[in-house]
């Protein structure tokens, strides 16, 4: 199959992981792991030529196969996408920008329900990635580990005893593991609370960043929090750090959002209120505003103003809003007002049931 | 019965002449004639002691009731009155902010339906206005014509065969006639294209206002339009130019209309859109922001964009969501915070329907 052709059945069904009747954690979004791994005695890929990436691609191709951790695979070739195609992976986090410019032999193998996927020849030979919606981070592990262990018996990766992992870029020595989880903090952001929670998450070697990660603007209160440093502790420890902060900020934004019920609910409702009233009545809605506006929508779900509405349904939205998507849902590419336009036709359509 | 109480009555009955199922013309909110007369022999109230006021007052008092030109007499002393109730008489307006500043002597004489009213003891004696919903400057010239012949028959008025009726302010010599229509005009306001009507119905003798008349803040896409001039014409004929610039402005208004839905639909159905999402699922809202939104919401209904709402009932809303009666709706003065929160509350209420 054609790598548009495995784009287009990704584009005609939901996101596997992102459930309808999600009873996750209704501060946390989804849940992350990578794990960046490279095969012993072949060169990092930014050094290589196009037949030693091509042949590195065959070597993992062999042994994600033989070793049964992707149950539907799909396969994208990175050059032989469309920039749309390409902003599509992008818009549901399978792909990294960086790994957008790759050439000949960056691939992305995919399993069908998208939660589990390998960036071949991104900075390094392998970028695994796993996803859940909500916050399970142990779970996403004990999962990604078991994968891992699969692959390593197939092909040999760099070790070193005492580094760890040997990664392309020295920030991800040792473990080659980072941890992220996306939260939806408006009601930190209302109270100006967000610069103290990242000053916080950084002291703890831990990284605040928007939607789309490293280097990605925040939107819609959207924070990725995420392991800074890699090397000297386990990836269990790692983890469990994570979790303790996330678990605070998450505890930070609960009483958020308390505080302004007790003290300012009228104002809270009506943030909710009018974002649900653009989203419901536009006729023209950037991505960014329909973003921030399904962002305050969720904060509304979870405090149990819409009868109408799921965490589930606001989910998809979130993601089907996006540009590629939506020109995927339409079939062909739009300009920047029919985006716009349909965007809002969408979003009418998908709230006035 | 106390003014306070004639305060009561109204405050709980809609306006005699904003009918439901309006069927008037669907860019003029409402028409509005004055008539400036003063008793001869008599000074102007300026100039006049208290005395002379209040025996001014019983006078004409027993004028109206004598020519039987009111049905359900209301009488408001307007120093009896508490700022709400006078803000109230302004949001409907049947005073003016100069009459509210007004003493002993100064009353408002009211028929019910509240179609017609006399102001005693403004800056002249008399100063009596009809209403009607629409653009019916003619019928509301017969009708206030008669009631100011049956008038003149109980008192004598100032009137000089030259210069005609008399009046405290120069400009209003003459014919002592204000005729005016309330339009909205949001088609023209989108396309920049008011400064142009303004000044040409200034070359024309016309004026160009905002929602309460003389020196209030335009608010909402709504503009009073009126002669200026009350001399050297006939009453007739100023109506008549004036409804003339009227059709035109109205015209002006329907290809504006025209042209934005043809040219940037999405952008129209958009910015009336967003005005019902906010009106509907806000939870504080600004008088001036509600009277803006629900100024393009008239359009909206206009442009066959809603099936639940008419005319008629955006007409209604625009005067109850102001601030005097919220507050009569609700039995109490208010804070200004809770203003903004009950007049949501009252625009959620009466848009779910």
């Amino acid at each position: 199959m054609s790598s548009a052709g495995s784009i287009q059945i990704l584009a005609e069904r939901p996101v596997g992981w992102l459930k309808e009747d999600s009873s996750e954690e209704n501060i946390a979004l989804s849940s992350r792991i990578r794990l960046a791994r490279n095969i012993s005695d072949f060169k990092f890929p930014i050094n290589s030529s196009d037949t030693e990436r091509e042949y590195v691609k065959e070597v993992i191709s062999s042994a994600v196969n033989s070793s049964g951790i992707i149950k539907e695979r799909l396969n994208f070739k990175i050059f032989e996408l469309s920039s749309v195609n390409k902003r599509f992976l992008l818009e549901r986090n399978l792909v990294s920008k960086n790994f957008c410019a790759g050439d000949i032999g960056s691939e992305l193998i995919l399993d069908g329900d998208e939660s589990f996927g390998i960036m071949v020849n991104e900075e390094d030979h392998i970028r695994m990635q796993i996803f859940s919606a909500g916050f399970l981070l142990k779970d996403l592990w004990e999962k990604i580990n078991e994968k891992d262990v699969a692959l390593s018996k197939e092909v040999p990766f760099a070790f070193d005893t005492e580094l760890g992992y040997l990664t392309s870029c020295p920030t991800n020595v040792g473990t080659g593991m980072r941890a992220s989880v996306m939260l939806n903090l408006p009601g930190l952001s209302i109270l100006g609370h967000l610069p103290g929670v990242i000053q916080g998450a950084e002291k703890l070697g831990m990284t605040v960043r928007g939607l789309h990660g490293e280097g990605s603007e925040v939107i819609g209160y959207m924070y990725q929090i995420s392991n800074q440093s890699t090397l000297g502790e386990s990836e269990e420890e790692i983890i469990g750090r994570l979790e303790k902060l996330i678990q605070q900020i998450v505890l930070f934004e609960k009483n958020a959002r308390q505080i302004l019920l007790q003290t300012r609910k009228n104002f809270v409702l009506d943030f909710v209120g009018r974002a649900y009233g653009a989203l419901r009545y536009s006729y023209l809605i950037s991505e960014k505003e329909a973003l921030t506006f399904l962002s305050a929508l969720r904060m509304g779900v979870d405090m149990k103003m819409f009868n109408s509405l799921n965490i589930g349904k606001v989910n998809k939205l979130f993601i089907s809003v996006q540009d590629s998507h939506l020109q995927k849902i339409y079939g062909r590419e739009l300009t920047p007002t029919e985006r716009d336009s349909w965007r809002a036709e969408l979003l009418r359509e998908k709230l006035s049931n």
